[in-house]
């Protein structure tokens, strides 16, 4: 299996003004070809570490992909440093020159003199040129080696990879790396883990927990000949999990909960309504992200103050000035009221403290109460986040919850 | 100057599942205290390949900052790994262990085995303690080198920095480059670019146009011996913008757009209520990320379908049937009935189409209507976004138009 490092040039980079999307760009497609990227770098426009940087990467790595300093600017030097560290000679390219030209003339504006410094190409090695911008990309071979540079921008760097780099790059190809991901929620990454503990030194598919707020996600990765073969080695591993982790899988390669919710509410032909206090919005505002969710909602209400949990939910005055706002009985009430309000078949309700800090109840942030009414029975669930001064994340993890108690039921894993 | 290199260490990043979020954060901080950052680096979880990294950013960097391969598993080494380079040992520490046993308690959940292992501080170290996790991070000092570690999350990760991390780098700290943003709405960034053109060239402090989703950020950025010069740099730019750019400007340094309304409700001691169709709650979801928005925010409602928009708001069957629900008669009589039903001073109402692609109706994806109504007067706006396939955008996009006619209403702007 061939290797091979990144080598990102750009000071906005180095400064942090930018996200370095074109790393993650390029790592993505590499893995999908059996392309295994061992390193990735950025460096600025500086020319002598710029030029340890790519001897450094060319004695370790079979391929360097390097991305911006292609410009027309005198602090863009990758083109220059990478030729000569290759040993490769620029010369002008007419071709190339005249697409520049081509280029300006399109956008009915004259081209600066500067401009021409990127019709510079390495003598002997291949162009790649550019449709979205104006400096053209190159590969250079040697030595068993090859040295790829590619723009900056990634609407000019994207394209130019997909179209040119990628064709040139299908003879270092070997086979494909493919990734799935097992989805769970209600279980912490330890416990997780030591329920496939055993899996977790496989060689091929390899699997890695990973923990994302409020759940954990289990990448399954395996390398093949080919895409489907790899898809092949992963099969077993992701049903022998699914098996053992049972009721704490919400899904297999799914975006998210709230996607998995949708479908098992069209699936199943029912309507969610929703009765939020303290994740305000958060839970209506997931469901509704995902198209086609107006067939299975139709109406969520964020009664943030107890005067709307009375009026428009029918929260009982006698509930709240006995349990309080944040209180079993009020979680319940407020997802039958949903339920009734909405018109629905489930209805959801939450109430919490989300922080940052106490409020003048004697209740901590991150104490949660979250329910769930059908037509015969209401369920509540009492969540502690730990986190009292982090609003977002309990707000987040309760939204969570709520859209996992969902998935549970409509899965018959509630109250069976 | 000191200089400073970052090592971010996961196998998800060098195959491209995940954005690295970690390297820009900490390079914007460093920058922000006048450490040069000059090289970041990514590499897997491999113990060979990260003591070289490590070893190699030692000797030409005076700081080294490493993120992940803190947890608890197997592959987790970049604690072993760093101490060897650096030649520390790795002791218990009881109040850690404590630490991680009280946090697991917390969540009621109990603690697994391989937890114990994050208990391991680099003997002679510094500790910093984990307050959103179980990993802790150190800071590690030797023959004028400085090497600290930090955990992988983000949200472990950037409390750690800023509350730790940064308190402790203070010493290497040379001069200071302070950043203010100016926030506009409603003003693309052609136009505000125009308005603003000569002061874009500017030395010192810079002035840089950054286009956000609906809103364009304008940056001044100042270097100086110390933070309080750099601030005074910047302070006669921005009084400058803000006098051209009026109406426009909602907030300098301002978080978002939903902090200034809810600043604003507050000060003028005034309730807002809403009425969302295609945001689905995005907006309420957006206020109520505010702590303290209880106080101005009692009620939310979202109405998906028609039915919700006659039952609880009261918009007319009529209205719906005439003008339809994507329109602006039927915008107004949501946000009126918002008010109604929440007792509120300010009701608002968005109805329109989210996408991805048209609906049964003949109006474009993207198309939405923006209402806001007091006890006297409704406002309504009419949105054209441009991109029908782009839900999120959308949805965003009305959302935040919304809380600017908010914005600009309670600063006295709307229908003077």
């Amino acid at each position: 299996m061939h290797n091979c490092e990144i080598i990102c040039v750009g000071t906005e980079l180095l400064l942090g003004d930018i996200l370095n999307t074109n790393v993650r760009f390029l790592s993505k497609e590499l893995a999908a070809m059996g392309i295994a990227v061992l390193h990735q770098s950025v460096i600025g426009d500086n020319s002598e570490r710029l030029a340890n940087e790519v001897r450094t990467a060319l004695s370790r790595s079979d391929i360097v992909i390097t991305s911006g300093g292609l410009g027309p600017t005198p602090d863009d030097l990758t083109k220059e440093i990478c030729c000569e560290v290759m040993g490769f000679e620029l010369t002008v390219d007419k071709k190339v020159l005249n697409n520049i030209e081509s280029y300006f003339r399109s956008k009915g504006i004259s081209m600066a003199a500067s401009n021409k410094k990127q019709a510079y190409i390495p003598a002997g090695g291949t162009v790649f040129r550019n449709d979205n911008g104006t400096a053209p990309g190159a590969a250079m071979e040697k030595d068993g080696k090859c040295l790829i540079l590619l723009p900056g921008p990634p609407r000019e760097l994207e394209p130019m990879f997909i179209e040119q780099a990628k064709p040139f790059l299908k003879k270092y190809s070997s086979g494909s790396i493919i990734s799935h991901t097992v989805r769970t929620m209600g279980i912490g990454e330890s416990a997780l883990a030591e329920m496939v503990g055993d899996l977790l030194g496989n060689k091929n598919p390899t699997v890695a927990p990973y923990a994302k707020d409020g759940e954990v996600l289990l990448r399954i990765t395996a390398a093949a000949v080919d895409e489907k073969s790899a898809h092949e080695l992963c099969k077993p591993m992701i049903e022998q999990i699914r098996a053992r982790l049972s009721s704490y899988v919400y899904g297999i390669d799914t975006d998210s909960i709230e996607q998995r919710v949708v479908e098992l509410l069209s699936e199943k032909g029912k309507k969610i309504a929703l009765a939020e206090s303290c994740t305000g919005g958060y839970i209506a505002k997931r469901i509704t992200d995902i198209p086609g969710s107006s067939s299975v909602f139709d109406c969520g209400i964020v009664s943030y103050a107890n005067q709307t949990k009375v009026d428009i939910l029918g929260v009982s005055p006698d509930t709240l000035e006995i349990s309080g706002a944040v209180s079993k009985q009020t979680a319940a009430e407020m997802a039958q009221g949903a339920r009734r309000a909405g018109n629905a078949d489930i209805g959801i309700g939450v109430t919490g403290i989300a922080g940052p800090g106490n409020d003048s109840s004697n209740k901590p942030a991150g104490l949660i109460y979250i329910a769930l009414a059908d037509k015969d029975k209401t369920f509540v669930d009492k969540l502690i986040t730990g986190r009292s001064f982090d609003r977002e994340y309990n707000r987040y993890v309760a939204s969570s919850y709520a859209l996992n108690m969902a998935r549970l039921y409509l899965e018959g894993f509630l109250g069976g």
